[in-house]
């Protein structure tokens, strides 16, 4: 006889890597300071992994937004929206990220994960829904939770999406729901291309945002405003738990279509609303997004310094145009053991392996914030050279040239 | 050819609830007070639909261990527990779950239903899942992203189950799959019968423990404590957005389980960690369920004493065990006239109708929280007698007699 039991306790990969002190997941922080350093197991190191791109996590007025929530409304709502859990704070963050969005209504969940399973109450057993095969992991639940038919396509492959809509059958709805920005490689989808043929195909377009609101776009409104294609966008997703400083996320679109969310989404009903305190913080933070443009084009250009920095020194940093900065590695030991020594130099990165990097080939990701100095940023190229080179990822000496990177930035919106 | 939005736009059942003036949803409140009474809409009502058994959603210590949690770590993780987002608030919390739980290891995750969900991990290919009919959501929704066998049993029924397991493979894994309290109508799972089957075809137990941990058994370790059969559960869920005044959820188990669904679990690895505020006022929770078992006999003599008073007006309450108290309806349009009148009369409550009521027939929940005083409770019964006679659902005169329900309560540990 069998046990469910046994899957788990013949699984230790994260064994080896403790015993060989190269393990790169679950380390507790204990201090976070200002956001960007922060002290891990006793030593003091620079953040360059979070997804904190303002910068927002640790300042004063998201810190006092999410307390006066606490002091107005408790530590929690004990109950979902539908029943006992809304709180006029949960509609005033509705409202304005709707006017903030230039979409008709706004609806905001307990977490972003959630936000985007809600979206299986969309895909009817007549659907066909084409997802982008990168597509972040709540998205691929959503497609598994919902009863439509489902299509997946090679990463950004426009041709590959095409043949896929072509071939579907002409009387099915039909849905197109990517990523915009990809978590892991920091990748833009192509949505002047996935525009294009859901117009030709009479397929609706569903865009998580989850890392590009509040980031890209002039005035903060994600890859939609950045291409110019908003209208293009049919529904929007997001979460708060990378530039709005919190936890939760958000659908917004056509009144109708949130509606019929707000009351048929289970992931929506079934959970406790988000607390007061993530509201509170969320709304803080959408009022510095809205004020404070110039937070955008900050981690922007680090961004962009970052990659030609790692380029100049022999990295291969994919095609980012995100302050998710790739730094390809390969071997899955060796990008543990560079996390690891990055670490020990005083760096904090993110490492990824398969299933999660693209391809199967193992690499490291860092991110940088608004409120990262250069002198700090100066800290981390030092840290990827020395220790890049030391683990022979790079060559002992600097290549003598490399493609540089460009990250498109909007002209700041002038003050009104 | 179709338009996957048709579906919503096409659904439009809260607009004549809305038009009739009795849509019970979504209601946004505007102060919370102490908590038992709150504002909605301009008017004063006693709050008789919260999960807020315990009474902390707004109690001083549980807010100000939010407002700590937020000035030293800020007002988010930025990240997933697995990468950046674990602090040593986390592990200080799951640390003291395990020893209030008695368990090897806790795990923590952003909400309840991603806790739940984080189960489809332990459901392979060659196993078969046996799970209540009436079960939450969540747990319906980890069945159906596991990759296990499926078989549903009869709310409750022992016989149905056994039948169930006697013909599944012999050579699959087993795992029993239950609500401890079943969120709608407040009754308790046959634990010693799922207990006892289990043991007979080598199933594994997993019991949500959402709404009675903190609430049921002398220490508050739930329904295993309730019954003594703790050893019985392999694995026990929860949630923080209940008793524990927070949002967020826990799996406690065997270390190896635990650190294979913390490594593993889709809805952990690929979701933010939860708040620092939501952290903290789930360790000043624990704190008071730990000290003050006098909240769970509190809330318990509350709930005996509205079953008792609800039935002596000649309402059914089903067989609830615990602060959740249904109060059966039947038709549709008059549970939703009921919650409405209920309203104006002075008391929140929660309308549930098909799919969520079981059997289709509508039911008001009312549920009680420890700091419902006396006279908030006497209100609560003369509008529910008042506005009932006024709609039919009970006679003008109060039935010559009826079942009383008795509520088991612990014996109340002797203080250290």
């Amino acid at each position: 006889m069998k046990d469910v039991f046994d899957k788990c306790r013949s699984w230790d990969r994260d064994r080896p890597l403790k015993e060989a002190g190269i393990y790169p997941f679950n380390h507790p922080i204990t201090e976070v300071g200002e956001g960007t350093e922060v002290v891990v197991e006793g030593r003091r190191v620079i953040m360059a992994g979070s997804n904190d791109y303002l910068g927002l996590s640790t300042d004063p007025r998201v810190k006092a937004g999410a307390i006066r929530a606490v002091e107005r409304f408790g530590a929690t709502c004990s109950g979902s929206r539908l029943l006992n859990g809304t709180r006029s704070l949960h509609e005033e963050l509705e409202h304005r990220l709707a006017v903030f969005l230039r979409r008709e209504a706004a609806l905001v969940v307990s977490t972003g994960f959630q936000t985007n399973l809600a979206l299986a109450a969309l895909l009817g057993p007549h659907d066909v829904v084409f997802a982008d095969r990168h597509n972040h992991a709540s998205l691929v639940d959503a497609v598994l939770l919902g009863s439509a038919a489902h299509r997946r396509y090679r990463h950004g492959d426009m041709a590959h999406l095409e043949r896929l809509l072509t071939a579907a059958d002409p009387a099915a709805g039909k849905l197109i729901i990517t990523d915009s920005v990809f978590s892991v490689e920091g990748d833009l989808c192509d949505l002047p291309g996935v525009a294009k043929l859901a117009a030709e195909h009479g397929a609706r377009v569903v865009l998580d945002c989850a890392h590009d609101l509040g980031l890209l776009g002039a005035h903060g409104r994600g890859a939609p405003e950045h291409y110019g294609l908003e209208a293009e966008v049919d529904l929007v997703t997001g979460t708060f738990s990378k530039s709005f400083a919190s936890l939760g996320g958000l659908l917004a679109g056509p009144a109708d279509i949130i509606n019929y969310l707000r009351h048929v989404g289970r992931s929506v009903l079934f959970s406790a609303a988000m607390t007061p305190a993530a509201v509170g913080a969320a709304l803080a933070a959408l009022d510095v997004v809205e004020r404070e443009p110039e937070r955008r084009w900050r981690v922007l250009d680090l961004a962009e310094e970052a990659h030609n920095g790692l380029r100049a020194l022999g990295f291969d940093t994919g095609r980012s145009a995100t302050p998710v900065v790739p730094v390809r590695v390969g071997d899955e030991t060796l990008c543990f053991r560079f996390w690891a020594e990055l670490l020990a130099a005083g760096v904090f990165t993110n490492a990824f392996t398969a299933p999660a990097a693209p391809g199967g080939a193992a690499l490291i990701r860092a991110s940088f914030t608004a409120t990262h100095t250069d002198a700090q940023l100066d800290r981390v190229l030092d840290a990827f050279a020395t220790v890049g080179r030391r683990l022979g990822i790079i060559p002992p000496a600097p290549p003598t040239g490399y493609d540089p990177v460009r990250i498109a930035r909007p002209a700041l919106p002038v003050p009104a």
